[in-house]
């Protein structure tokens, strides 16, 4: 086994879902990550936990949604008892075929994840971490090597996670007490939003591994102007290419995109939440040095803001301030690199991917 | 995909569980038999149920088992909660490594049983189904090339299961209003117990895929006698050989192993239950021609006898009559091809593996 495996496992095991004696366990992990659902089983039991490992066959899975009538699709109340029963959910992500559910109607998937929403929440409710394990599909997602791929996750996970939060604090300083942002890149990108009054978090790998961004959530209404994603956005086994979204009064009253727009369309017409802003986030994670077509990196990318539609995430919500509902959480991606600029409060805290406390940042 | 596997697909959801619409179906299975847990979830599907696939890796449960502390296992509770709200279980047994757990201390195997009992309910009180998916490695158990072992399977599974069922209710009838049944084979077993009053089951491949036994449930202080169970136990990745047990009161007073005796010595002394028999059963399955080292194949091979010391089942158990209860169902083997007869109420019922009510019967 690989070293890093084990590495990796230590991450998930201490440093995110700090797994202790008597904690019920549950490993989701598709068949192909054994490796690592066996490194952290090793670690589960030394800590004197308990664990179970609920298998992911995304091929399975396309068989069930394709033979499924969508009228009968039920919600697990069964995997549902077993997250209420469950301390801790360790997640894996790890893929034989990236476009596995591109067959799977689009609406089909958007329905279940309507009726999953209380299994979302019941999963959310413990101590949860999700992480990737490398495969070759992944590799030739991303465009890569195996071996290249390889290094490429592992750098990203097995690093010093306190230094990075140190580096983030930084950011959150700016956000947390700021009212309106302005995200503003190219001819085709200018956006604002106030984030009064919610909490900005330091993402240094609890939930997600790996870590590496701030984020906080726009009040619904207030988001005005328009965007385009850069970075395309997989969903459902489908490449959604050059998305843009018009806001007006916190909604999206516009939208297109170059390469399946109905998939972009389906997203956004799953519930009215989903055609609103649920997060704001601004990657920062400079070991992330490319895009490899999975939104646990790409949105943790230096250089990068990505915005989600749907769901915010409670804990980045502030008391009294309302937290955009939905079935859908889909994070999309600006590039930031080149002629772009955030600004708080008409300040600008990074120009062109560098930040106002780097070394290198220009005021104007 | 083999068309095999639809095949047995098909009974499994039809004829075995008998899955419909708004069922919660647990498949649990080892990431090896990804094939037929596709085909069952297109058919869970197609059926309007809801599926969660629960996996299983020896690799992660072993390194599981051997990080752990004895002292700090604990009832998966999760787990039984999972089982607990579901309608139907279908488990598939497959292996990539029949040895995996053969260095898992047996005292911590035995451990878990006791503690996983509770799970164990949760399960068998759902609509279950035991099966198989054949593997290299199963093949390799059973000595032969993985396309033999391929045929052997599914010959094994598919079959007209109201043929085997009609076949089988003849024994039924001689052994369910019996009394005393006595298994003699050589000069090594002669064995005697009462079973009055218990039910005998028809096993056409409800519970276990392929069927092909009838069985009951002795009384438990009413066995007396010796037996040599000479076809291998295979418990814990490890082969027990010649397996000798004596019985004094129902009671195991005596035992020996050629090989492994160990296991067996840590498989009786689990709880008290595990002294005592928990089960008679007579295979009768034909199109079983061999031994494969497995049991859910062995115990149903035509010419054989098994006997299993710990739990009973209870529906084989009468009204008022004792259910044996232990954390261990350990069955073990007779070869009742030569030199051999089963008595129910002093008449000769099968002698040389040949029933009564079959062709070529010798009553003396």
């Amino acid at each position: 086994m690989d070293p890093r495996i084990r590495e990796q496992a230590e991450v998930i095991v201490d440093h995110s879902t700090g797994v202790e004696r008597g904690d019920n366990v549950v490993i989701s992990a598709p068949t192909v990550a054994e490796d690592l659902v066996t490194a952290v089983h090793e670690l589960v039991g030394d800590r004197g936990a308990t664990p179970v490992y609920l298998g992911s066959s995304p091929r399975a899975d396309r068989a069930y949604m394709r033979a499924v009538d969508v009228e009968e699709l039920a919600t697990p109340d069964h995997l549902q008892a077993l997250y209420e029963a469950s301390d801790v959910l360790i997640r894996v992500r790890a893929t034989e075929n990236a476009t596995q559910h591109s067959d799977v109607p689009a609406a089909a998937q958007a329905q279940r994840s309507t009726i999953n929403q209380p299994v979302q929440e019941a999963a959310l409710s413990s101590r949860w971490c999700l992480t990737q394990y490398p495969t070759p599909a992944g590799a030739q997602l991303a465009e890569l090597s195996t071996e290249a791929y390889e290094n490429f996750v592992w750098d990203a996970i097995v690093q010093d996670w306190a230094a990075v939060s140190a580096h983030q604090a930084q950011m959150v300083e700016l956000l947390e007490p700021a009212d309106r942002v302005r995200i503003v890149s190219g001819e085709t990108t200018d956006i604002s939003m106030s984030v009064a009054g919610n909490p900005c978090l330091n993402d240094d790998a609890e939930h997600n591994l790996p870590g590496g961004e701030v984020f906080t959530t726009p009040v619904p209404e207030s988001v005005e102007g328009e965007v385009l994603f850069d970075k395309p956005v997989y969903q459902q086994g489908r490449e959604v290419l050059g998305a843009r979204l018009v806001f007006e009064d916190g909604e999206v009253v516009d939208h297109a995109a170059d390469k399946n727009e109905s998939v972009l369309t389906s997203i956004l017409e799953t519930d009215p939440g989903a055609r609103r802003l649920g997060e704001l986030g601004i990657g920062m994670n400079r070991d992330i040095d490319r895009f490899s077509y999975n939104m646990l990196f790409d949105e943790k990318m230096g250089d990068t803001v990505h915005l989600a539609v749907g769901r915010a995430y409670p804990m980045a919500v502030g008391d009294g301030n309302e937290a955009n509902e939905s079935a859908q959480h889909v994070d999309m991606i600006v590039d930031m690199s080149e002629d772009s600029s955030i600004e708080v409060d008409g300040e600008v805290v990074q120009r062109n991917g560098t930040f106002v406390f780097e070394e290198g940042f220009q005021a104007v």
